[in-house]
């Protein structure tokens, strides 16, 4: 056996161990579970980083696991690029790579690990380039176990895409409604929160989300009126989506089931087309 | 070719671009883009020109741009109009463009210019009646790929009319017997706050709704069992229509379906009645 | 004709009248309609009877109006109770008319009248004698197009009574839990505000609802991650009853056209049991 | 009959009556009912023992009816652990008493009487170990009528367990990232309220889940524009549950009911697979 043909097998190797686990492939789970672990970890580390007495105290520490957990993400990187070729073996090798590269996850894992290799950058905070890092926690979603209810939510709200996307729409549009007549209604009274109609725009998304800080509220009798009508619609904004996921469920639901030929609702074999 | 049949073929083309596209009509796209492009420009002008930095700035070309967007949107009415007899030919023509001079769209679109055409009316507000273009954004839930969702969401709201109908009308009975209640509950204790039923109706609404500014909230041990259970009775008014959108979607799509014949969950045919 | 006969069909057609109306029968829906009307303006006076300057400007046209409306109420009443014996023309009188008077609409008609006839009374604060008058509004939903959706929801509550219930049950256990917890938690930080574990529950009713007034709310770190808990706790509320209606509404449709001895999903009509 | 078939029979009395009662079992209905309300007696005390008005003028009284109401939960724990044998006969005797006492409500169960027993523990806050009686209001979820309720409540969450453990997971994923997101917008101008992510995510669990306290809100412009995101994906974390579960709900009846060889929706048995 030849150099060529032993590091195919590395090759092929790595590629098992660092994509999802086969059932029964022991090792591989261990690296997907240290990997997803030192992930959260990370995370951990870059939220607690923030707090000042943490940041006093265990420092030099969060530094140090940094410095070895981008390291171990490199080799990780390296890796997966290195090993992305046994996806598609009869494609090109480069062809392959450049793919795994530009896809999602692995645009995320280059962003998470670059900011420690580019000295150049030094001048721009480096914490703002860390945040980069919790995008990494979508690893955690493609855990065997999710991935069935990941592939049900993705044929939804693919099924449901052109629904969702007009009561986005109608949502940003009656926004843009409401905060311009709040705008008129309240302007002269408040000159300051309902300065422009994109500030009264932070009191609407508040109005129409039902949360409602209580920063920015109409004050006329009219601003008042508008205001009533602008949260008996937001209960109408929550009712919609909501709806249209109910009935998006129910029949991926349906539809996956019949994939096997017998009804989901009547339990009757379906009879050839 | 007379001129008369020329007309008449410049109308039936001004007809077609002015319309929703057909497939493969690509000048009637670009003019749909173009003319989409030039409402929500429009509507962005309209919001940032209330901006005081903004207006300060760039308050001239707001102005220039605002008269040529009204010019084309001028031109477009009038195009309109006298191309609508194109949609029903063996209509007359007088009943037909009076027919899509009242239809909403139409009504939106011609309010959206007068404005700027009436000096009589120069003593009101100008800005009060722009704010009637943000209207004009509808046009952009006619876009084709959205058109099949809105023809759902019809459907479904006029199926459940009665249903959500009644559901807000109990909401508004519910508004009112709790704010009357919370009227009488803190009245005394706080007149300013609660200084009437319609001034406790404001507490009210973004009780129900969930919103909850909270410049108002009981403050006496009634008042608040009374808020406590006005929010958990709002969790209700959340889950009513809801639950009544959710079945109509599922209805909508159950019965579109089976016009084809075929039952949406197990993929049989439907047998002839 | 006898005296006897006579006044039968004149009770005969009081019922008819003031019952809800059959098609066709003009004079009944024109009385409904009057009597709706004066319920909605009875309840708009007894609303705007509460503001201030309303009442100082037409306070005593007001109490006329109040005093003609209850007369006319009165009379309404009396006239119900005479004509209920036309329900079960079969039992005994006495039995049909305390069967009616002890009805839901029939209790509070009567005690949106009394007060009125009752000087013994007038010690108490009248005003909040007549808020009973806000609960006549359910008259509006006997209206004969919201008939056929009252039935709806009156099956779907009915049908689900138990998983409603059980949810409440939920919500209130999950209430007194938080709430205590976060007595705990929050008390020696904030004797005021959380003073005792129902003062608590004002703060946690206002989370668990996602209305938060503001008013209350957490400061120490414990009492934050509580809060943050209860509100992600909060949204499980709003799905629950949200998924139980649902399913509901979809039920509810299914088994009503099913009685028709058609599948509403598949089109099939169901065979003799 | 010996004594050993007489301590028998008494333990198969006790295990009839402490257990769920059967149709037509008076007895065992009125020692549930007793139960039942001495607990929910017992928590009201809990509660009202909080209140120091209450404690003041009766807290002598709590005291003793603490007294005695954890002397009547410890013989009925006792009972119920002495004849949980009664439930698998076949069974080892210790092996089903180590079953039922480490179940949840024995547990719960135990851990509510305990503290009153032990001395040693008087150092602690008793107080805090008497919030666990709360736990035992879950033996209200056990009677009768809501059990089939509560049935329909775990198939559906086993059944879309999957789809509400990735909702959570991406709930949770998205407070983390939307709160670093505010951290780094607000964190200069706001240094105290957005001292750091894990303080910043108190402000996106109220924006996220819409409670909206408004103790901490953005105030720069790219603050306010990610909190307008926020709020709009809070809609969404509230439809995807919702949905989830309406479908789950829908299912779960669809499913009882063909066990039953009848299809739920057009009353047709099922034919033999």
């Amino acid at each position: 056996m030849g150099l060529r043909s032993g590091l195919a097998q590395i090759r092929r190797r790595a590629y098992e161990i660092l994509e999802v686990a086969r059932p029964g492939d022991r090792s591989s789970r261990v690296a997907d579970m240290f990997i997803l672990g030192l992930i959260v970890a990370n995370v951990a580390a870059v939220v607690l980083g923030t707090v000042e007495s943490v940041l006093r105290s265990t420092g030099p520490l969060l530094d140090a696991f940094e410095r070895v957990s981008v390291a171990i993400f490199t080799v990780e990187y390296v890796l997966r690029l290195w090993s992305a070729v046994e996806r598609r073996l009869q494609e090109r090798r480069l062809r392959t790579r450049v793919k795994y590269a530009t896809s999602w996850l692995a645009v995320v894992d280059l962003l998470a690990i670059l900011p420690a290799y580019l000295p150049v950058l030094l001048r721009i905070d480096l914490r703002t380039l860390r945040l980069i890092r919790l995008f990494r926690l979508s690893h955690l979603l493609k855990v065997g176990r999710y991935s069935r209810a990941l592939r049900t939510f993705s044929v939804v709200l693919r099924a449901k895409r052109e629904e969702l996307a007009v009561a986005v729409l109608a949502v940003l549009i009656l926004l843009l409604i409401t905060s311009s007549l709040m705008y008129y209604a309240e302007h002269e009274v408040q000159p300051e929160a309902f300065a422009s109609i994109p500030a009264a725009m932070w009191w609407g998304a508040a109005a129409l989300t039902t949360v409602g800080y209580g920063d920015v509220y109409p004050v006329t009798a009219v601003g008042k009126v508008l205001g009533i009508i602008s949260a008996v619609l937001g209960i109408g904004l929550f009712a919609l989506p909501a709806g249209i996921l109910a009935s998006g469920f129910s029949d991926a639901l349906a539809s996956s089931c019949s994939e096997d030929g017998v009804c989901p609702t009547c339990g009757r074999e379906r009879e050839a087309a």
